[in-house]
């Protein structure tokens, strides 16, 4: 029999206990020995849980306790989850995490501490919800170079951009029913504004490279300033908008990574990924294009990723998994001017001749895009090729002093 | 430095000594030792290769050397692949394979005698080429119990297919293309007849479930009578027709696992899998539905897959990874007259009301389907719900003995 915790009883820590119980057969022909939940850490009671007996307030409990060989975290939040993932993995326990946030600002530490102390620290629920992509990453695809990662990391700005392409629902309409649906939180904005989709291809960035990328350092765009007009124009291209996470080392080892939303071809794979589903698209050089698709969020997908990986600790017991990656403070991230990438430009003017010129002349060839019951004087390009993001910025300065009023530019994604 | 040797050197195995040679770097921090290929097994003589040195025509060569520790198995075939993985498992050496067929055929065997003598038997790129498959779905999803497992297991067959939808083209025009193209073989049965498709249902289902599965009990229809018509009426109910591997166990055990032709809702991940490119769908009851998409063939995404098995084998040299299923004599499977599914019926018949009043009274509900230039005679049908195929094909020699032409049933699936 091997003792386990848990910490946390919200819904992913809900899951894993639920799982762990529902799940007794399957389990133990994996293992070959039998998991028990011996303690659940949370404030809260939970008098009707069947595993009330098993509640604890106290960490120490845990921590102390020998036996205690695995630990689920399910807490979310920096702290005290930091603190308590250090101090187990000090201790020789192996603990598995759905906490993209802790494994995007200390991964490289906790990584290290736990090679420190022959345990593991394993983190498949971070990113994709139930969607296997860190093993498939570091193990499937090891014999690869990987040239690029993109993906839809975030369901609920999917599921608004959805509802924006698909009924023509403007966003504010849509991110209500996403919060009456309970795919929203009460305050979205970790959401919105891109930051969740920055932690999780920060965590898939440093597994790929091998050295930490911190979210503060990623450039970040959310999805509050799309309007239905951007989704019609992305239609009349060939294309739909969603918020992509993305990352790639260009040639001289700089990492071109970001979040911000997209045009994406519909031919993509990327492009069929709708309401709260993710999917993440892994460019080998080998393999080509493998996309991973499923359910990037919610308690039971979350839990059976932090159940696998508690099997996997099980069955590496005084073993290391290869999964690591190094600290880095060097400064290797591309600057945002130097990404390149294409365009999508919308501008309001009275001189869509001038605003052509001027684009095809620091853009190169430009091609203007069209949408029904478009007002007079709106007109939106696209590039046709990529440019560097920084000469594209100073073409929309050169629109504004032109007189031009610059509604959007969005990125349009090679996926 | 670790000595691995290569049987075979067409298009699989001289990718993998490819990769080996082109990848140094990545292997070697991903092992933290270097693969040195040791022997390349073929008859033929590659005299302008970079390792033309290490060739050789004896496999004796391989089996008695005691440096060799990992051996890619990329010969294809039932023989001698099957004589030459047994006496490697048993001299002690890991075997890793790309050999659908002989996993399909002996993997149970062959994962026993691995067992025996503690070395591992890996075949990540045995399904799926390039797609992880495999690992995923013995590790990633291990917390599941898996309700069905469903794919584009084919790129050949898909290719076809796409070409019929998408260009309107006929059957023997788009196999001609795909034999042009290298995607197809001279002799293409194996591909188009879904034999291909079902050693590699075979292989994830005896994964899923733990008992093999042999293919010679596997019911299996291949896409050779698909006409243009059928792909009209799909298209008309909103489908598509993708030849799917499928597996399923249903209460009490029985497996339902079967290769055929089926229409798949445009709603479906599966739907928009084009071309050569092969898509699996995962479902378990925790995780609902994982996908998982790719280049399915060819040869660096075959050969990656095969250097990934090597990698893990190099990094488990006195380990056993848990990947193992039974031998099964047993009859577990689901005669196929008892499997359920929605159908698609076309006949042609001069009196159309009497077959609709037959298929309703055998099958229940049935929605009658259309598509411009049918002849006056032609009709189609789908059940509205699924049926027993046993009971369908009795309706079927009803509507024969009215004097009606069965010309196509299709199975319409619930993916």
């Amino acid at each position: 029999m091997i003792s386990v915790a848990i910490m946390g009883h919200g819904v992913v820590g809900s899951g894993v206990d639920e799982i762990i119980r529902t799940h007794k057969d399957r389990l133990f022909s994996a293992i070959g020995e039998e998991l028990d939940v011996k303690y659940i850490l949370d404030l809260r009671d939970f008098p009707d849980s069947p595993h009330a007996d098993r509640f604890t307030k106290n960490f120490e409990d845990i921590v102390n306790d020998v036996e205690v060989r695995v630990v689920a975290e399910a807490m979310g939040g920096l702290n005290p989850a930091y603190d308590y993932t250090k101090r187990l993995l000090k201790a020789g326990k192996s603990v598995v995490t759905s906490n993209k946030e802790l494994v995007a600002q200390h991964g490289a530490e906790l990584l290290q501490i736990a090679k420190d102390n022959n345990a593991n620290y394993l983190f498949e629920a971070s990113v994709g919800g139930g969607i296997p992509i860190i093993r498939p990453l570091s193990k499937c695809l090891a014999a690869n170079n990987v040239d690029e990662i993109a993906g839809i990391l975030n369901g609920t700005t999917n599921f608004i951009l959805t509802k924006m392409i698909a009924e023509g629902m403007g966003f504010d309409e849509a991110l209500k029913i996403a919060q009456e649906l309970g795919y929203a939180e009460k305050d979205p904005t970790a959401d919105v504004e891109g930051h969740d989709a920055c932690r999780k291809i920060c965590i898939l960035a440093s597994l790929a490279y091998g050295k930490h990328v911190y979210p503060d350092n990623v450039h970040t765009e959310g999805i509050t300033k799309i309007t239905l007009e951007d989704v019609q124009y992305a239609a009349n291209y060939g294309c739909v908008i969603k918020l992509i996470g993305r990352c790639k080392v260009e040639e001289g080892g700089m990492m071109d990574i970001g979040v911000a939303p997209m045009f994406v071809p519909c031919s993509s794979q990327l492009a069929n990924i709708n309401d709260v589903f993710n999917g993440i698209m892994v460019r080998g050089d080998c393999t080509g294009d493998v996309v991973f698709y499923g359910k990037g969020a919610g308690k039971l997908p979350t839990a059976s990723a932090v159940v696998a990986d508690v099997i996997d600790c099980a069955l590496h017991l005084k073993r290391r998994k290869l999964i690591f990656w190094a600290d880095s403070k060097e400064q290797n991230i591309l600057p945002m001017e130097e990404s390149k990438t294409a365009l999508y430009i919308r501008i309001n003017t009275e001189d869509k001749e001038a605003a052509y010129n001027t684009l095809t002349s620091a853009l190169g060839e430009v091609k203007t895009l069209s949408r029904v019951d478009a007002p007079e004087n709106e007109v939106a390009f696209a590039t046709a090729n990529e440019v560097k993001y920084g000469d594209a910025l100073n073409a929309v300065e050169a629109l504004k002093a032109q007189g031009a009023e610059v509604i959007s530019v969005i990125r349009i994604g090679n996926l």
